[in-house]
């Protein structure tokens, strides 16, 4: 059995990590995993089910053999050092923005539209994570009802912004134990005790990029001109797993509850945890390294004729980052498709 | 000039505090200000204007002589003895939940319904904290364009829960620092680095109880039974102020987002906090012990005909709570409407 050269790059940072750690436990045969880094980091080790491996520069000759680049190290970087690595063979999957919404680049949420994948040319866009995780839980509905719109606010963790702002909110919080001025460097305003309204950069339509991430991507995803997503996303101080309030319109009617729970909780990706009686539901705190898409909060909205309203939780790191890309890469040599078209 | 005895009851909490400090700074010609609580805080003192007040107990008789009793004890003190203090003569202003939809007690915004107090029966409740911030900054906007339908999810902050929630924060930040356990009592789960979706207890439809107070007080107010209100009401790690993430779609065409904000900013109560490009929108730990309602990341919602999206905040135990208790009271002298109908 051929055995695969994955190479992960950005493999110092936060979604870098869990990355190697979702790699240890995949199916995937892999030969060798090659973490690389910037020149900063060359030499330093990472860990790889136990052993220790060096981490080697991102750059022109180091993608060379490798057969898979699971790349997150932000825009910049993947839109220097992609073309780069498809050059040298190796297929992309790119955590970044940078490539997800060109036309060729397929945009892959495994549960949702894996074929889509089979058509790429050397590079898939893993999208956003607040998209991911929406997606993976409105799926199974979209098929059934057919969603007209999502309203959808966002409780987003500090580790979305990267090992920096999950820092930022270590120091902050000790600062306020101690009495002292609180650091601030990675937010624009404190991120301790307070929640902003305020993702990425501000467009000229007055959303967020991270906003609008949430209406394109969705779109291209479910391949579905019309549904309409109307987004708010928000930081609070939390340092890990995305949380969503969801609002959905669909065009037929919907199923009693427990019909509901039932679609979900058997839809791939989904766990439902919803008995509020015994205060049951997803919470950011309690999910980390979870691999799951987690619903609760399941009730109808009865101010309009078909309507619902969900509260969504999953690890930002994980199933909206690393995750993900992983699964793409096993859907890939699963199916056969690495070759692409 | 008559001057009026003010009772505070539940002095010692959250919002009494808060309750103080607001008559200071008002405009009301206040003879004197009478704390009570509970009887274990019987001559402990709390200040007034630089005075020290020492605390009564809330029983019979204590109300002889008070024209206006403040409640925020809670909705069984309410209960118990708001009967007892307007039989004593007191016209009661009840901040709690438990007349808020007796159709025989006025619920009561200043901003936004005065003139429903005019005909109250010796008590005025006060709304909810969540439901008070939103319609103050949605007033404005209903009385010129209809709002139909509002979709929110809230992101509220412990203070709202009480003194002992403040503390059971603190306490699980400085445990979290040192690394301990984290101790928990107040809410069902960790609140620190977490968000909660559950406030108040859960009904039959999967509601909470704060999520259908801003569905029912919002169409008593408005004097609107038609309005249609979806709300998620979440709990996170913020100690003063509520933020909210609105969605609004009004019957007739919004005008341009400049006059919006013009509206808005004219509108009594509010204040719009919204430039974006220069990273100023309203944030919870900023507006601490401010008076308005504060709306920003104003932008149209482009998946409906006519919506809208805000990000609102104001400070729950001011605005939310005792601000609008005391601006009542200010209310019914101003109007001499104190003695009712």
């Amino acid at each position: 059995m051929y055995k695969y050269r994955i190479g992960v790059v950005g493999a110092m940072g936060a979604v870098g990590t869990e990355m190697l750690a979702t790699l240890e436990k995949s199916t995937l045969p892999i030969a060798e995993v090659i973490p690389l880094d910037v020149k900063e980091n060359e030499g330093k080790t990472v860990s790889f089910r136990g052993q220790p491996l060096k981490i080697k520069t991102a750059e022109k000759g180091a993608f060379k053999g490798i057969d898979i680049a699971l790349f997150s190290a932000g825009e910049t970087a993947s839109l220097h050092l992609s073309p780069i690595a498809r050059e040298e063979g190796a297929v992309v999957i790119d955590n970044s923005n940078a490539f997800r919404m060109e036309p060729w680049v397929p945009l892959v949420v495994p549960e949702v539209n894996p074929e889509a994948a089979k058509a790429h040319k050397g590079l898939i866009a893993n999208p956003n994570c607040s998209t991911i995780q929406m997606l993976v839980a409105l799926k199974p509905l979209h098929d059934r009802y057919k969603i007209k719109r999502i309203v959808v606010a966002t409780y987003q963790a500090v580790s979305g912004t990267g090992l920096l702002a999950i820092e930022e909110l270590n120091k902050q919080v000790e600062a306020y134990i101690l009495g002292k001025e609180l650091p601030r460097s990675v937010y624009p305003h404190q991120i301790a005790f307070n929640a902003l309204p305020h993702i990425d950069s501000f467009l000229e339509n007055g959303y967020t990029k991270e906003e609008m991430k949430m209406f394109n991507e969705t779109r291209k995803i479910l391949d579905d001109p019309e549904i309409m997503v109307s987004p708010t996303a928000v930081r609070i101080p939390v340092f890990r797993c995305h949380s969503e309030a969801i609002n959905i319109e669909t065009e037929k009617p919907l199923p009693e509850i427990a019909e509901i729970v039932q679609i979900l909780d058997n839809a791939p990706g989904v766990k439902v945890i919803d008995d509020v009686q015994n205060r049951e539901y997803p919470m950011p705190v309690y999910l980390k390294g979870t691999d799951k898409v987690y619903v609760g909060r399941i009730r109808k909205d009865f101010t309009v004729p078909h309507g619902l309203n969900l509260w969504v939780v999953a690890d930002n790191l994980r199933k909206g980052a690393a995750l993900n890309a992983v699964q793409i890469a096993e859907l890939l040599v699963e199916k056969n498709w690495l070759k692409g078209e």
